[in-house]
Protein backbone atom coordinates (compact mmCIF):
# COMPACT_ATOMS: atom_id res chain seq x y z
CA UNK A 1 0.00 0.00 0.00
CA UNK A 2 1.00 4.06 -0.72
CA UNK A 3 0.67 5.79 1.63
CA UNK A 4 1.96 9.54 3.07
CA UNK A 5 1.80 11.67 6.21
CA UNK A 6 -0.09 15.07 5.54
CA UNK A 7 -0.19 17.85 7.45
CA UNK A 8 -3.27 19.81 7.31
CA UNK A 9 -3.19 23.98 7.09
CA UNK A 10 -6.63 24.54 7.56
CA UNK A 11 -10.25 23.19 7.71
CA UNK A 12 -13.31 24.77 6.72
CA UNK A 13 -17.19 24.39 6.76
CA UNK A 14 -19.06 25.33 4.10
CA UNK A 15 -22.56 25.73 2.39
CA UNK A 16 -23.11 24.77 -0.97
CA UNK A 17 -25.55 27.04 -3.01
CA UNK A 18 -28.85 26.35 -3.91
CA UNK A 19 -29.11 25.26 -7.65
CA UNK A 20 -25.53 24.85 -7.92
CA UNK A 21 -23.81 21.87 -9.20
CA UNK A 22 -22.77 20.17 -5.83
CA UNK A 23 -19.52 18.28 -6.93
CA UNK A 24 -18.68 22.12 -8.59
CA UNK A 25 -19.61 23.85 -5.64
CA UNK A 26 -17.06 21.56 -4.14
CA UNK A 27 -14.20 22.55 -6.63
CA UNK A 28 -14.72 26.17 -6.25
CA UNK A 29 -14.27 26.35 -2.60
CA UNK A 30 -10.90 24.29 -3.02
CA UNK A 31 -9.79 26.63 -5.57
CA UNK A 32 -11.11 29.96 -3.34
CA UNK A 33 -8.79 28.34 -0.43
CA UNK A 34 -5.96 27.08 -2.64
CA UNK A 35 -6.08 23.96 -1.94
CA UNK A 36 -4.33 21.40 -4.21
CA UNK A 37 -5.16 18.24 -1.95
CA UNK A 38 -7.74 18.02 0.86
CA UNK A 39 -10.83 15.49 2.24
CA UNK A 40 -14.36 16.39 2.56
CA UNK A 41 -17.41 14.65 4.48
CA UNK A 42 -20.65 16.28 3.92
CA UNK A 43 -24.70 16.16 3.73
CA UNK A 44 -27.43 17.50 2.21
CA UNK A 45 -29.99 17.02 -0.36
CA UNK A 46 -30.13 17.61 -4.18
CA UNK A 47 -32.54 18.12 -6.87
CA UNK A 48 -31.59 15.62 -9.13
CA UNK A 49 -28.36 13.35 -9.40
CA UNK A 50 -26.19 11.97 -11.85
CA UNK A 51 -23.93 8.71 -9.99
CA UNK A 52 -21.76 7.07 -12.06
CA UNK A 53 -20.82 3.38 -11.71
CA UNK A 54 -16.96 2.04 -13.10
CA UNK A 55 -17.06 -1.53 -14.73
CA UNK A 56 -13.84 -3.08 -13.16
CA UNK A 57 -13.83 -5.22 -16.71
CA UNK A 58 -14.98 -2.56 -19.87
CA UNK A 59 -13.07 -0.32 -17.67
CA UNK A 60 -14.63 2.58 -18.21
CA UNK A 61 -17.83 4.46 -15.98
CA UNK A 62 -21.58 4.21 -16.87
CA UNK A 63 -24.34 7.32 -15.58
CA UNK A 64 -27.22 6.24 -13.46
CA UNK A 65 -29.63 9.13 -13.83
CA UNK A 66 -31.80 9.95 -10.81
CA UNK A 67 -33.88 12.54 -11.71
CA UNK A 68 -35.80 13.75 -8.36
CA UNK A 69 -34.99 15.04 -5.24
CA UNK A 70 -33.16 12.92 -2.80
CA UNK A 71 -31.37 13.34 0.38
CA UNK A 72 -27.48 13.30 0.45
CA UNK A 73 -27.61 10.54 3.53
CA UNK A 74 -23.47 10.05 3.08
CA UNK A 75 -20.84 11.88 1.33
CA UNK A 76 -17.16 11.29 0.87
CA UNK A 77 -14.42 12.27 -1.02
CA UNK A 78 -11.02 14.29 -2.03
CA UNK A 79 -9.73 17.28 -3.53
CA UNK A 80 -6.72 16.63 -6.09
CA UNK A 81 -5.08 17.78 -9.06
CA UNK A 82 -6.24 15.96 -12.19
CA UNK A 83 -4.13 17.40 -15.50
CA UNK A 84 -3.21 20.11 -13.11
CA UNK A 85 -7.08 21.42 -12.46
CA UNK A 86 -8.66 20.68 -9.31
CA UNK A 87 -11.07 17.70 -9.01
CA UNK A 88 -13.03 16.19 -6.13
CA UNK A 89 -13.79 12.59 -6.37
CA UNK A 90 -17.04 12.54 -4.71
CA UNK A 91 -18.57 9.57 -3.26
CA UNK A 92 -22.16 9.33 -1.88
CA UNK A 93 -25.53 7.92 -0.87
CA UNK A 94 -28.62 9.33 -1.90
CA UNK A 95 -32.00 8.69 -0.71
CA UNK A 96 -35.37 8.71 -1.67
CA UNK A 97 -38.71 9.48 -0.19
CA UNK A 98 -39.25 5.39 1.29
CA UNK A 99 -35.46 5.46 2.79
CA UNK A 100 -34.27 3.34 -0.52
CA UNK A 101 -30.57 4.41 -1.00
CA UNK A 102 -28.52 4.60 -4.24
CA UNK A 103 -24.93 5.26 -4.27
CA UNK A 104 -22.11 5.44 -5.87
CA UNK A 105 -19.13 7.81 -7.68
CA UNK A 106 -21.19 10.99 -8.12
CA UNK A 107 -20.61 13.09 -11.28
CA UNK A 108 -22.73 15.80 -11.08
CA UNK A 109 -26.24 16.90 -8.86
CA UNK A 110 -28.45 20.20 -8.67
CA UNK A 111 -27.52 21.39 -4.60
CA UNK A 112 -30.86 21.26 -2.54
CA UNK A 113 -28.60 22.35 0.69
CA UNK A 114 -25.35 20.73 1.45
CA UNK A 115 -23.08 21.09 4.15
CA UNK A 116 -18.93 20.27 3.76
CA UNK A 117 -16.39 20.04 6.16
CA UNK A 118 -12.76 20.18 4.61
CA UNK A 119 -9.44 19.76 5.79
CA UNK A 120 -6.71 21.18 3.52
CA UNK A 121 -3.36 19.16 3.45
CA UNK A 122 0.11 21.14 2.59
CA UNK A 123 1.30 18.89 -0.02
CA UNK A 124 -1.18 18.54 -3.31
CA UNK A 125 -2.50 15.35 -4.55
CA UNK A 126 -1.47 14.27 -7.90
CA UNK A 127 -3.25 11.62 -10.35
CA UNK A 128 -1.56 9.86 -12.66
CA UNK A 129 -3.05 6.96 -15.13
CA UNK A 130 -2.66 3.33 -13.49
CA UNK A 131 -2.53 0.79 -15.82
CA UNK A 132 -3.95 -1.89 -13.77
CA UNK A 133 -7.52 -0.72 -13.46
CA UNK A 134 -7.10 2.27 -16.03
CA UNK A 135 -8.44 4.79 -13.51
CA UNK A 136 -6.44 8.18 -12.38
CA UNK A 137 -4.82 7.24 -9.02
CA UNK A 138 -3.00 9.52 -6.26
CA UNK A 139 0.32 7.98 -4.67
CA UNK B 1 -21.29 29.56 -1.63
CA UNK B 2 -20.71 30.75 1.74
CA UNK B 3 -17.94 29.20 4.00
CA UNK B 4 -16.18 29.61 6.98
CA UNK B 5 -12.44 28.67 8.56
CA UNK B 6 -12.78 26.63 11.43
CA UNK B 7 -10.31 26.12 14.68
CA UNK B 8 -10.87 22.87 16.13
CA UNK B 9 -10.50 23.75 20.25
CA UNK B 10 -10.71 19.34 21.18
CA UNK B 11 -11.30 16.17 19.46
CA UNK B 12 -13.55 13.34 21.12
CA UNK B 13 -14.59 9.61 20.58
CA UNK B 14 -17.64 8.45 22.55
CA UNK B 15 -19.05 5.28 22.84
CA UNK B 16 -23.34 5.67 22.67
CA UNK B 17 -25.44 4.43 25.28
CA UNK B 18 -27.28 0.83 24.80
CA UNK B 19 -31.08 1.80 24.64
CA UNK B 20 -30.82 5.93 24.88
CA UNK B 21 -31.71 7.86 21.54
CA UNK B 22 -29.11 8.23 18.62
CA UNK B 23 -29.25 11.92 18.03
CA UNK B 24 -30.00 13.13 21.70
CA UNK B 25 -26.83 11.25 22.65
CA UNK B 26 -25.06 12.93 20.10
CA UNK B 27 -26.51 16.10 21.66
CA UNK B 28 -25.58 15.39 25.27
CA UNK B 29 -22.01 14.79 23.91
CA UNK B 30 -21.93 18.21 22.72
CA UNK B 31 -23.34 19.92 25.50
CA UNK B 32 -21.17 18.16 28.25
CA UNK B 33 -18.16 19.03 26.49
CA UNK B 34 -19.89 22.49 25.76
CA UNK B 35 -19.70 22.55 21.81
CA UNK B 36 -21.66 24.82 20.13
CA UNK B 37 -20.51 24.24 16.71
CA UNK B 38 -19.15 20.48 15.73
CA UNK B 39 -18.76 18.17 12.94
CA UNK B 40 -19.11 14.23 13.16
CA UNK B 41 -18.63 10.52 11.59
CA UNK B 42 -20.24 7.21 13.66
CA UNK B 43 -20.74 4.31 12.85
CA UNK B 44 -23.17 1.70 14.79
CA UNK B 45 -25.88 -0.26 15.14
CA UNK B 46 -29.90 0.54 16.31
CA UNK B 47 -32.68 -0.96 17.27
CA UNK B 48 -35.40 0.81 15.25
CA UNK B 49 -35.32 4.36 13.62
CA UNK B 50 -36.82 6.94 11.82
CA UNK B 51 -35.56 8.72 9.42
CA UNK B 52 -37.15 11.78 7.74
CA UNK B 53 -37.19 12.98 3.63
CA UNK B 54 -37.42 16.46 2.78
CA UNK B 55 -40.05 17.10 0.09
CA UNK B 56 -38.60 20.04 -1.60
CA UNK B 57 -42.10 21.21 -3.26
CA UNK B 58 -43.97 21.16 -0.27
CA UNK B 59 -40.78 22.25 1.90
CA UNK B 60 -41.71 19.66 4.51
CA UNK B 61 -40.32 16.57 6.09
CA UNK B 62 -42.03 13.40 6.04
CA UNK B 63 -41.24 10.46 8.19
CA UNK B 64 -39.96 6.90 7.19
CA UNK B 65 -40.30 4.45 10.22
CA UNK B 66 -37.95 1.47 10.37
CA UNK B 67 -39.31 -0.46 13.48
CA UNK B 68 -36.55 -3.42 13.44
CA UNK B 69 -32.72 -3.24 14.36
CA UNK B 70 -30.18 -1.91 11.58
CA UNK B 71 -26.62 -1.28 11.46
CA UNK B 72 -25.43 1.70 11.03
CA UNK B 73 -23.48 1.78 8.06
CA UNK B 74 -22.60 5.46 8.40
CA UNK B 75 -23.45 8.80 9.95
CA UNK B 76 -22.08 12.14 9.24
CA UNK B 77 -23.62 15.80 11.29
CA UNK B 78 -22.94 18.31 12.72
CA UNK B 79 -23.65 20.13 15.52
CA UNK B 80 -25.17 23.86 15.71
CA UNK B 81 -27.21 26.59 17.71
CA UNK B 82 -31.21 26.19 16.21
CA UNK B 83 -32.85 28.69 18.35
CA UNK B 84 -30.21 28.72 20.93
CA UNK B 85 -30.52 24.95 21.98
CA UNK B 86 -27.63 22.80 20.51
CA UNK B 87 -29.12 20.77 17.55
CA UNK B 88 -27.34 17.68 15.72
CA UNK B 89 -28.09 17.78 11.70
CA UNK B 90 -27.73 14.21 11.61
CA UNK B 91 -27.51 12.22 7.92
CA UNK B 92 -27.27 8.36 8.34
CA UNK B 93 -27.28 5.40 5.83
CA UNK B 94 -28.76 1.90 7.75
CA UNK B 95 -28.69 -1.62 6.59
CA UNK B 96 -31.25 -4.62 7.23
CA UNK B 97 -30.28 -8.36 7.78
CA UNK B 98 -30.15 -8.97 3.94
CA UNK B 99 -27.90 -5.69 3.58
CA UNK B 100 -30.54 -3.26 1.83
CA UNK B 101 -29.87 -0.15 2.86
CA UNK B 102 -32.13 2.91 4.17
CA UNK B 103 -30.63 6.81 4.18
CA UNK B 104 -31.73 9.79 5.17
CA UNK B 105 -31.98 12.53 7.97
CA UNK B 106 -32.01 10.64 11.03
CA UNK B 107 -34.69 12.11 13.61
CA UNK B 108 -34.42 9.42 16.61
CA UNK B 109 -33.03 5.92 16.86
CA UNK B 110 -32.40 3.49 19.72
CA UNK B 111 -28.95 2.58 20.01
CA UNK B 112 -27.51 -0.67 20.19
CA UNK B 113 -23.91 0.26 20.10
CA UNK B 114 -22.30 3.42 18.32
CA UNK B 115 -18.95 4.83 18.08
CA UNK B 116 -18.42 8.70 17.33
CA UNK B 117 -15.95 10.93 16.77
CA UNK B 118 -16.26 14.41 16.79
CA UNK B 119 -14.37 17.67 16.25
CA UNK B 120 -15.17 20.62 18.36
CA UNK B 121 -14.70 23.81 16.31
CA UNK B 122 -14.45 27.16 18.71
CA UNK B 123 -16.75 29.51 16.85
CA UNK B 124 -20.95 28.47 17.15
CA UNK B 125 -22.68 27.80 13.76
CA UNK B 126 -26.14 28.91 14.56
CA UNK B 127 -29.22 28.51 12.00
CA UNK B 128 -31.37 30.82 10.74
CA UNK B 129 -34.38 30.23 8.46
CA UNK B 130 -33.43 30.06 4.37
CA UNK B 131 -36.45 31.69 2.46
CA UNK B 132 -35.52 29.20 -0.35
CA UNK B 133 -35.39 26.00 0.88
CA UNK B 134 -37.48 26.64 4.29
CA UNK B 135 -35.02 24.95 6.13
CA UNK B 136 -32.81 26.22 9.07
CA UNK B 137 -29.53 26.73 7.85
CA UNK B 138 -25.83 28.17 9.00
CA UNK B 139 -23.70 30.44 7.31
CA UNK C 1 -22.40 7.68 27.32
CA UNK C 2 -18.37 7.20 27.96
CA UNK C 3 -15.99 10.18 25.92
CA UNK C 4 -12.47 10.80 25.99
CA UNK C 5 -10.91 13.51 24.51
CA UNK C 6 -8.18 12.62 21.86
CA UNK C 7 -4.79 14.24 20.55
CA UNK C 8 -3.93 13.47 17.51
CA UNK C 9 -0.41 12.65 16.30
CA UNK C 10 -0.44 12.17 12.81
CA UNK C 11 -2.52 12.31 10.09
CA UNK C 12 -2.24 10.18 6.46
CA UNK C 13 -4.22 9.51 3.20
CA UNK C 14 -3.14 5.98 1.43
CA UNK C 15 -4.13 4.43 -1.53
CA UNK C 16 -5.28 0.83 -1.27
CA UNK C 17 -3.19 -1.93 -2.76
CA UNK C 18 -6.14 -3.63 -6.25
CA UNK C 19 -6.37 -7.25 -5.16
CA UNK C 20 -5.56 -6.70 -1.68
CA UNK C 21 -8.12 -7.47 1.14
CA UNK C 22 -9.88 -3.78 2.10
CA UNK C 23 -9.43 -4.46 5.93
CA UNK C 24 -6.55 -5.70 6.16
CA UNK C 25 -4.77 -3.38 4.01
CA UNK C 26 -6.26 -0.52 6.74
CA UNK C 27 -5.09 -2.46 9.48
CA UNK C 28 -1.53 -3.10 7.71
CA UNK C 29 -1.44 1.13 7.40
CA UNK C 30 -2.11 0.96 10.84
CA UNK C 31 0.86 -1.69 12.04
CA UNK C 32 3.20 0.47 9.60
CA UNK C 33 2.15 3.76 11.23
CA UNK C 34 1.79 1.87 14.81
CA UNK C 35 -1.24 3.15 15.66
CA UNK C 36 -3.22 1.54 18.58
CA UNK C 37 -6.55 3.87 18.12
CA UNK C 38 -7.35 6.00 14.72
CA UNK C 39 -10.52 6.92 13.20
CA UNK C 40 -10.88 6.91 9.58
CA UNK C 41 -13.08 6.73 6.50
CA UNK C 42 -12.68 6.12 2.58
CA UNK C 43 -14.06 5.37 -0.68
CA UNK C 44 -13.24 3.45 -3.54
CA UNK C 45 -14.47 -0.22 -5.43
CA UNK C 46 -14.20 -3.70 -4.59
CA UNK C 47 -14.49 -6.66 -6.71
CA UNK C 48 -16.56 -8.36 -4.03
CA UNK C 49 -17.49 -7.93 -0.31
CA UNK C 50 -18.70 -9.91 2.64
CA UNK C 51 -20.79 -8.06 4.75
CA UNK C 52 -21.67 -8.70 8.03
CA UNK C 53 -25.21 -8.11 9.73
CA UNK C 54 -25.71 -8.68 13.73
CA UNK C 55 -28.73 -10.45 14.99
CA UNK C 56 -29.46 -8.05 18.39
CA UNK C 57 -31.49 -11.02 19.70
CA UNK C 58 -28.98 -13.91 18.99
CA UNK C 59 -26.26 -11.85 19.74
CA UNK C 60 -24.35 -13.73 16.33
CA UNK C 61 -23.10 -11.77 12.87
CA UNK C 62 -24.78 -13.47 10.12
CA UNK C 63 -22.53 -13.15 6.91
CA UNK C 64 -23.83 -11.53 3.92
CA UNK C 65 -22.09 -12.47 0.43
CA UNK C 66 -21.73 -10.05 -2.35
CA UNK C 67 -20.14 -11.85 -5.39
CA UNK C 68 -19.79 -8.64 -8.12
CA UNK C 69 -18.25 -5.63 -8.36
CA UNK C 70 -19.24 -2.72 -6.33
CA UNK C 71 -18.08 1.00 -5.35
CA UNK C 72 -17.75 2.29 -1.83
CA UNK C 73 -19.66 4.76 -1.59
CA UNK C 74 -18.78 5.10 2.10
CA UNK C 75 -16.73 3.44 4.38
CA UNK C 76 -16.40 5.05 8.32
CA UNK C 77 -14.38 3.26 10.92
CA UNK C 78 -11.93 3.30 13.37
CA UNK C 79 -8.90 0.91 14.68
CA UNK C 80 -8.68 -0.49 17.94
CA UNK C 81 -6.88 -2.93 20.09
CA UNK C 82 -8.85 -6.64 20.49
CA UNK C 83 -7.22 -9.49 22.14
CA UNK C 84 -4.03 -7.43 21.66
CA UNK C 85 -4.43 -7.07 17.94
CA UNK C 86 -5.04 -4.59 16.13
CA UNK C 87 -8.80 -3.95 14.99
CA UNK C 88 -10.43 -2.12 12.02
CA UNK C 89 -14.02 -1.64 12.48
CA UNK C 90 -15.31 -1.13 9.06
CA UNK C 91 -18.40 -0.06 7.75
CA UNK C 92 -19.56 0.35 4.41
CA UNK C 93 -22.31 1.49 1.63
CA UNK C 94 -21.47 -0.35 -1.54
CA UNK C 95 -22.82 0.12 -4.88
CA UNK C 96 -23.86 -1.81 -7.58
CA UNK C 97 -24.28 -1.09 -11.10
CA UNK C 98 -27.84 0.15 -11.02
CA UNK C 99 -26.81 2.59 -8.30
CA UNK C 100 -28.62 0.35 -5.77
CA UNK C 101 -26.90 0.50 -2.17
CA UNK C 102 -25.78 -2.40 0.02
CA UNK C 103 -24.56 -1.68 3.50
CA UNK C 104 -23.39 -2.82 7.13
CA UNK C 105 -20.20 -3.86 8.65
CA UNK C 106 -17.44 -4.97 6.61
CA UNK C 107 -15.66 -8.15 6.91
CA UNK C 108 -13.76 -8.69 3.71
CA UNK C 109 -13.74 -7.32 0.34
CA UNK C 110 -11.10 -7.38 -2.64
CA UNK C 111 -9.62 -3.99 -3.32
CA UNK C 112 -10.23 -2.45 -6.87
CA UNK C 113 -9.17 0.99 -5.63
CA UNK C 114 -9.32 2.45 -2.56
CA UNK C 115 -8.54 5.92 -0.88
CA UNK C 116 -8.24 6.46 2.65
CA UNK C 117 -7.78 9.48 5.39
CA UNK C 118 -6.74 8.18 8.66
CA UNK C 119 -6.10 10.38 12.09
CA UNK C 120 -4.23 8.37 14.76
CA UNK C 121 -4.43 9.19 18.06
CA UNK C 122 -1.83 9.34 21.36
CA UNK C 123 -3.20 6.83 23.61
CA UNK C 124 -4.80 3.18 22.51
CA UNK C 125 -8.38 2.16 22.58
CA UNK C 126 -8.97 -1.45 23.68
CA UNK C 127 -11.77 -3.10 23.15
CA UNK C 128 -13.61 -5.32 26.01
CA UNK C 129 -16.26 -7.78 26.02
CA UNK C 130 -19.92 -5.44 26.61
CA UNK C 131 -22.25 -8.03 28.65
CA UNK C 132 -25.44 -6.02 27.31
CA UNK C 133 -24.58 -6.40 23.47
CA UNK C 134 -22.00 -8.86 23.47
CA UNK C 135 -20.05 -6.93 21.23
CA UNK C 136 -16.81 -6.07 22.11
CA UNK C 137 -16.15 -2.14 22.71
CA UNK C 138 -13.90 0.52 23.35
CA UNK C 139 -14.36 2.43 26.38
Amino acid sequence: MNYRAVETTDEYVARLETGADWRAEIEALAAEVEAEAAWFTALGAVQDAELWFYDQDACEYYPIDLAEPLEVASCVGNVSLLDDDRFAHTHAVLSDPDGIAYAGHLNEATVWAGEVYMRVFEEPLERAYDETTELDLWL
